[in-house]
């Protein structure tokens, strides 16, 4: 493999409930100077899936019960967004310092189900897509029947990390591209059998396009081109650690 | 900003105790075609740093003590293996399941104290650098005199994740680089002030570099080109999370 190129795409209006994704995409890559070529992965910010899925939800409509009203006094949270994480979760994983981390529908660990106040309008908040793995799907199936290019998709969201500052952007669904590369059972250059080393390259792939995507500057289309990837449509559902295994919660 | 582009860097021979790896990596970028240019930043995986510096142990020489003993039965490993992880690290986090996950001598939690017997001569392991800031630190500096280019450097190893499969590359050291890109009290474009946004970019530029690299195909260093990013010498060491913050252990 010769070098990876992570292009930002450009021109990306403003999404709304019931918007074309696929096509608004491809209108962009014109405007931006991109021909898509055969594996290049795409890759999408969650927020505006949300946005085209009809995930906004006005925070004045929601009712806080009595649980979400006691955990936003302790952290000291809207009782509004709480209810609406109480809602998207499994189960409060921890809270503390002002933090809310739960498990989501998904089977997510992160901070607040995954649900922010960034880049939508205000008074709104964002919720994670239903099924982001689905979406990643039809996404990747239109834009290939749109454009006769084979194209992975990959859709990320930005998470914590528990004992370091900061976040990286890391993928919640995905499609056209296998989650995990496996090298268990090869072995090094010194005959050493590789037993745990399963590279997550679609977190990998998230964290670079959000190199060039940043926050500001409302770049939620990336391309990464030039990986040479396995095919596979597990989705990144397939990421979570089993339940057994966690030695965290 | 435009494109970022990640570029392996091939022909790194087999690094010894003592090798001026600044002066290898240079070599091998002529031969490799890459010209080092201003800002670009150099990617470095810990394995050869550790090498380079004489981190590595020949277990047949280590002596496990009773802790080592206990803690090896308990989760099926090689003594002399948890002696070293006891060795290398202030506290065990947790246990269980054959993971042993401790709190390294520079504050990292991550699974064996880093140690790994991966891409090193049978009979031995390579623990981490004691100051991978510090060796970045030394890393960049010999780079620019030689250069006369100004870079940063980022030393990484492969890290789990605890409720995700598989792992990422992150940033063990850097230099020449802010870890942490502050959106702190800037406004997105609906005015929104961000609150928590501090996007751990030496990490994500840790994982883009990883992409490339790959564990088996030998290419522990890669340059990553075109990203706009704030210059300083915080190191990594400022990623590691207070302790009083921990939610998790």
């Amino acid at each position: 493999m010769d070098r990876l190129e992570v292009i930002p795409v450009r021109g990306i209006p403003e999404i709304r409930r019931g918007d074309d994704l696929v096509r608004i995409m491809i209108k962009a890559f014109g405007e931006s100077g991109v021909s898509l070529r055969d594996d290049d992965i795409v890759v999408v910010k969650q927020k505006v899936v949300s946005k085209a899925e009809g995930r906004l939800v006005r925070l004045a409509g929601v009712k806080p019960g009595p649980e979400a009203k006691r955990l936003a006094a302790e952290q000291q949270k809207d009782p509004r967004l709480v209810e609406l994480m109480l809602q998207e979760s499994r189960r409060v994983v921890r809270a503390g310092h002002g933090v809310i981390v739960t498990e989501t529908r998904h089977g997510f660990v992160c901070a607040n189900a995954g649900i922010d106040k960034s880049n939508v309008r205000s008074g709104y908040v964002a919720l994670l897509p239903l099924d982001p793995d689905a979406s990643a799907r039809s996404i990747r199936k239109s834009m290939e029947e749109e454009t006769g290019r084979r194209v992975a998709v990959v859709i990320t969201d930005t998470f914590g990390r528990p004992w370091r500052k900061g976040q990286t952007d890391v993928a919640i669904g995905c499609s056209g591209i296998k989650p995990l590369l496996s090298y268990l059972g090869k072995s090094d250059r010194y005959g050493y059998h590789l037993r745990v080393t399963e590279p997550a390259v679609v977190d990998e792939i998230a964290g670079a396009a959000e190199l060039v995507a940043g926050k500001l500057s409302a770049v939620p289309v990336t391309i990464v081109r030039g990986l040479s990837y396995e095919r596979g449509d597990e989705g990144a559902s397939s990421l979570v650690l089993e339940k057994k295994k966690d030695l965290f919660t």
